[in-house]
């Protein structure tokens, strides 16, 4: 049975990266373990490592890329969690066969190899939910 | 310096906790490690342990409570995220001093002696973040 393992980040979508690391970084005192401009993903990601998860700040570059225009219709806020998996074919798999509606039939290739999947927020009752699965052969991020 | 240690819970407000229990526990597989009823916060609350973290499922019984008018407003998704410090007042005085606005300017008591405050979304760039302190002589929950 395929298994989630925990929360690997919570992603909050942000209007510009500086404003809200006042917040995060000078007034909670998170650590920033780094920023990363993805072209892939049209955005900028400043990276909080928190416990055994990560809070990840996401600015879309793009006004009109789907976060772009999530982040016009909505305002700033949370966006999305991402629940790492040990097997996250077996994981889409499970869900088909339950119902659940999936954004990505099977895993997109992120940076480093990372592979990733979403659930529709349709299915989740309102919140949009990424599937990662780890593995030491692939870094996370290059 | 007070200090952030972890996500404690992502909080998910929902229309029931029956139907998202199917998606959480029946198609991911975490675990239900139990349901409560909270007269004090007019809630029914699902909690769904996770690595060192947990998801909890707050469903509003009163439709005229804060949490009620959010889930008619905005309807179910994620609500707030909380985060576990090692000293609430300290944290309390330091986000003060940084200009943060607070919901709570000073802890409240939860259930079996639980102390937690709310940071107010227009200072945390449209994030609801509540502050909760462990302390090992009252329980999290009794």
């Amino acid at each position: 049975m395929p298994k989630v393992k925990r929360i690997d980040h919570i992603a909050l979508v942000v209007e510009n990266l500086e404003s809200p690391l006042s917040f995060w970084q000078d007034a909670l005192g998170l650590n920033l373990s780094g920023t990363l401009h993805v072209p892939q993903e049209e955005a900028k990601i400043a990276f909080l490592p928190l416990g055994s998860s990560e809070i990840e700040l996401v600015h879309p570059t793009n006004p009109e890329s789907g976060l772009g225009k999530y982040l016009e219709k909505r305002g700033p806020g949370m966006h999305h969690i991402c629940l790492e998996v040990d097997d996250i074919e077996g994981m889409l798999d499970q869900l088909r066969a339950k119902g659940i509606q999936l954004i990505n039939e099977t895993p997109r290739l992120g940076e480093g190899g990372r592979r990733y999947a979403f659930i529709h927020p349709k299915s989740a009752y309102g919140v949009l939910v990424e599937l990662y699965e780890y593995r030491a052969d692939v870094g996370k991020l290059d």
